[in-house]
């Protein structure tokens, strides 16, 4: 499948209906690596009613035990941190589930959600968020309509996308993406997306923290007209006007992408579609593959030499 | 007080011996934003045996209840955000702990240890982080004894510093800084410090995350040698082993750090003092005043018109 291929089958991947049971529970963990973890990032902002932890590493926290609810996240089912840490929920006790479309993992003998194989991971956002959002804040059917409409019609229509990527590669620019709640991780999914599909150097921040820190140098630093500030305009208020006091305040150009949709459902599916095209584009431009992650395979190969 | 001097404090800031009484509880949550907030996201890395947030925000998690110890951290007392979140705990029923020099924060009637004023708060990060680890992670005299002779000593011989900050200053070079468990957000901290104090763009991450992403565009992208790498080198065989795969198969250099100290809590303290000291000898070279944060200060005066 070419990868705008790929890409059309998120519309389709929002439709998928499967969730886990989980039991009497003090505390979810979602552990997951690069574009399989990155459904656990997700899910943590939009589910707020429990405490839910992200791991992206060998180790899970001490606090673990048979009292937590254990998602283990990985595409291929191979990903070694992913299979250790849940290795060690599973010593401690913990209730542990799997969503994955193979490898290793659909072996373990966990709680297991199969989800179709044949993508990149990162491709595959859809099918690995939706048993984590069916499970715990499941969508109404006019909210998953109205998904599969609005992403339907980016498959279509993404000339807006295009052309944001020209202006990167004209100027061989670096991506700076902010974020701000419930969507800080999306800013980091579009960073990840810039790594790997257009394979160029690229960061993500969120507001208000940034404000802190960040904003410091927008004024005057040396190389800051290499880079190129992608912001998500947020509804809340406050947020709103800090990005527009940090835009003038430091001469800053932030590019807006204003996310649609009614519900955080469907702004969130927005907002990662909309970075999906971007780096598609920008990687065409630049004559790379997308598809291609071969110097993180060579990696993979090297550590189990 | 110079900023050298306020670096010089940090030595006698990890003495800082008061705690807090806490109640039985089934989460911790620490609020606080920048230079206060840091704290909280260090100690978070320390402290897994129960499960503890960070927030960085106005908004607190939907969790967040009667059984909830709740700390407000911000050296000022009067952080717009921490001051909102703290409020919004103590409605939820929270016990509400704050740690401050004064401020809004100070007369809000919580649970409070005053910490000396007079600092610029990102110099104030022993008072700001002893509260927390004196009630959950108490150290031991020795341990204590040996942090103070390890940052005196940094303070009397800072030149391998000083030599990091003039490569970063020939060049104009975009620092970028990887940490691992346990010290991911001292990379972050380290980022801060260079937006903060030298006033110039740069960013952090950490792996082994980063290998599924960011390792991508290191081998062939555009602007790399614009970048220096910073690593902290890991007592962990798989993250090391990491780290020199990444290093090779990338073609990258990276300007290893080595922390100095027996323990976590000492090898924290080094790596936040060795950053503390690149940063401060960069701003002197780049002719900025470290202290000067007067962007920051003018966008929370527009903020509050």
């Amino acid at each position: 499948m070419r990868f705008d291929e790929e890409l059309k089958t998120l519309k389709d991947q929002t439709r998928f209906n499967k969730a886990f049971k989980v039991e009497q529970h003090k505390n979810i963990v979602v552990a997951g690596m690069g574009g399989s973890g990155i459904s656990g990032k997700i899910f943590s902002e939009l589910y707020t009613k429990e405490p839910v932890f992200v791991v992206d590493d060998y180790k899970i926290p001490d606090f673990v035990d048979d009292k937590t609810e254990f998602f283990a996240v990985s595409y291929s089912g191979n990903t070694e941190e992913t299979l250790i840490a849940a290795e060690e929920a599973k010593k401690r006790g913990s209730h542990v589930h799997a969503i994955t479309s193979g490898g290793a993992l659909s072996k373990s003998g966990y709680d297991t959600i199969i989800i179709p194989g044949g993508l990149q991971p990162r491709s595959a956002i859809g099918y690995l968020l939706m048993p984590l959002i069916n499970t715990f804040i499941p969508q109404s059917k006019g909210d998953r309509d109205e998904a599969y409409h609005v992403l339907d019609e980016m498959d279509m229509n993404n000339g807006e996308m295009k052309n944001l990527a020209v202006k990167i590669y004209e100027k061989n620019l670096i991506p700076v993406i902010y974020g701000s709640s419930p969507f800080r991780n999306i800013a980091y999914r579009w960073k990840t997306q810039f790594n790997e599909n257009s394979k160029i150097i690229a960061y993500s921040n969120y507001f208000s923290e940034l404000n802190h820190n960040d904003t410091m140098p927008l004024k005057d630093t040396y190389r800051k007209d290499e880079f190129i500030f992608m912001v998500f305009s947020s509804s809340d208020n406050r947020i709103s006007k800090r990005i527009k006091i940090t835009e003038k305040i430091t001469g800053t150009e932030f590019k807006m992408i204003d996310p649609v949709g009614d519900s955080n459902f469907v702004r969130m599916l927005y907002l990662v579609h909309y970075g999906d095209y971007v780096t598609y584009h920008l990687a065409n431009m630049r004559n790379v593959e997308p598809q291609d992650v071969s110097l993180i395979e060579e990696l993979k190969r090297k550590l189990s030499d």
